[in-house]
């Protein structure tokens, strides 16, 4: 357990709500829509993940439960976690991630719906200096790809799905659930949230020049 | 009575009050625009609704009053009830509604005016994740059928239609007064402004991407 | 003289700091642009006016000065007054208007420059229940015309044109400068600032529909 | 050397953390993308400058570092300056600025898109009274020229291409670099903000008329 459960989820907890309550101010996640974790511990995986159905511009410390490898609450509270819980958990454990964030903007339900279905639909996005933000990327010039998924809401059929789509691109930052919004992550909260706000820009600017890419 | 007027009619005008300065934030209430309610007690009906004519985002508390079932001012105050008191009423009634939450932003101006008009004027939304957080809906898979009723300035001829509209749409979550703005209601005020966000988000998605949903 | 110089100026000058607070948040008076005056008396007409130049996302009351009928600084001050000054001297006399509003947004520009030029360049709208919140409007079936005028940089040349123009239409609550921006009034700063809001708001409306309001 | 480096440094720190507040509040800075900096002295040169790769949301004093005019850190500290820092550099020495802004918008992403590539790609800007809050222009007749410079992630020999431009373009307040964003400086860093709202503002309303000035 590389931090403890006091220090550690107290913060990751702060952090968690405050990020939610910048989300919610840029729209991004309306409703009750949204949800965030930060790894707690890796063995065994612990994660600090929001609760089930709140609204985000209030979000506080306190509406962050914890969580084990199989998305049970083992907080001592009454509240539930995400419904969405197994997805975060795929993608700590296959990716190695130290924050999970997930979003409902409208423009990423808008490109997550330009392509064509099937396991084979990727977003690839190319050229623009933005990319620079993503871990590991040193060049406009690289090109990123961003799988999209179809929306489930079978949870553990879900989960399943999105362990095939992160093993089939090893290289991806992130994946949009079709209707349904951005997954993405990184070693630190920080990073997540980077990552998030970079995606945003990216699909704002595609989806305003028309919806796909214009070198493509 | 389900509630005392003393603390309740405090509590909810508070409450009424911060919804107002939160959707003249976003845009969606701009000039005087928008009015809300919530429901005080059923037997009499007792409604907290915001006086008429006032702008949103400097308002307080003191900005709202009590009224009838039949729209008349219970306070004792100088101040007019909002014009569309009635349909407030109208709502409360025939859904059960605590809370009646209206709003004018651009997109739903916007959609309200790209369907055909007369009594069977709709938009049906289906596919969106973002439809999950409407009460009662428990799948993207979901189809949200939003009846679309022609404006007027004669508000009891108005409320008539609205009450016929609700009685034709028993599952309607929301309608929209043609290029006029959104009415939504939920059990409580909190219900009802996740609803307003919910489909103010829905109303832009399917706006951008050309004004009619691309399923259709 | 309706107002004593003393509390009068300071109250009003107060106020239009923060308007002009309040439409850069928006993004309606970017860079330096936008101007805004408030009348202190009528006989002879005196105006509270934002000094020329200045950036409105940090204005203060001790940015506005006083001018006379000829724009004309009354105030102890070596700021200038704005350089449209003779244009809000115009309005307040010709109209007699007790505020008016001047802002340069995206939406307001972009329509000023779809129509036709020369001195019948007008924009029509018309149906929207958002127009309730004009000064004497009773119906959204209304028709509102909004003259569109041809910049220019010689002031008392460009204020002849204005005073022509809204000698043209009585009933006008508003003007447009070709790519330029919107000058609107009213009787008092909050009537201003209410019609501000609603002109953006149905600018913002026409301009995602295409440009051209539907009915045309 | 024209300011010290005591009061000046620490003024000027305090200015530049607070200007990438406000371009991340409007979003033109997501990510860690932008990047600031203010002349401190000419003789030799030296420049207050963000640190390399942090987000602007959140930005300090603190994070500021001075550089000379090779781009090297004269402060002691562990932090890296931009990688960009002798674009700054170059600005400030041909064109004798006081602060430079880069900033990273949708717009201005798009727009610098929108154009042939090549040394002579440029947008020409004409017509609107906002350009008369660019330095030097009196009149919306004033036809603005704004580079376009193909992006490259060799920073010394992008930096000689700017410089090239920079002489080949001696009257333009700003270039654009492809898909990646916006340069633009002043005498002061007011003016150089000054500029970033007037051309993101002239950018949103070209790029919302389709991408090209509707004179071309």
């Amino acid at each position: 357990m590389t931090k403890t459960r006091g220090s550690g989820f107290g913060a990751r907890a702060s952090e968690l709500a405050a990020i939610g309550r910048r989300f919610y101010a840029r729209g991004w996640v309306l409703g009750t829509s949204g949800n965030f974790s930060a790894v707690l511990s890796r063995t065994p995986l612990r994660l600090a993940i929001t609760s089930s159905s709140l609204p985000k511009g209030t979000l506080r410390a306190s509406d962050i439960l914890e969580c084990d490898e199989h998305g049970r609450v083992v907080s001592k509270t009454k509240a539930k976690p995400s419904a969405e819980t197994l997805l975060h958990v795929e993608i700590a454990k296959r990716r190695g991630a130290g924050a999970v964030l997930h979003t409902h903007s409208v423009w990423s339900t808008m490109l997550s719906d330009a392509w064509a279905s099937g396991p084979e639909a990727t977003l690839a996005i190319e050229g623009y200096e933005m990319l620079k933000g993503l871990a590991g990327v040193t060049s406009h010039e690289h090109r990123v790809i961003i799988p999209i998924v179809d929306n489930d809401q079978d949870m553990p059929r879900l989960a399943r799905r999105v362990g095939d789509t992160l093993d089939r691109h090893p290289a991806a930052h992130a994946f949009l659930l079709r209707r349904h919004g951005l997954y993405t992550w990184g070693a630190t909260l920080a990073d997540a949230e980077r990552h998030v706000e970079i995606l945003e820009f990216l699909f704002e600017t595609i989806g305003r020049t028309g919806g796909k890419p214009s070198w493509q």
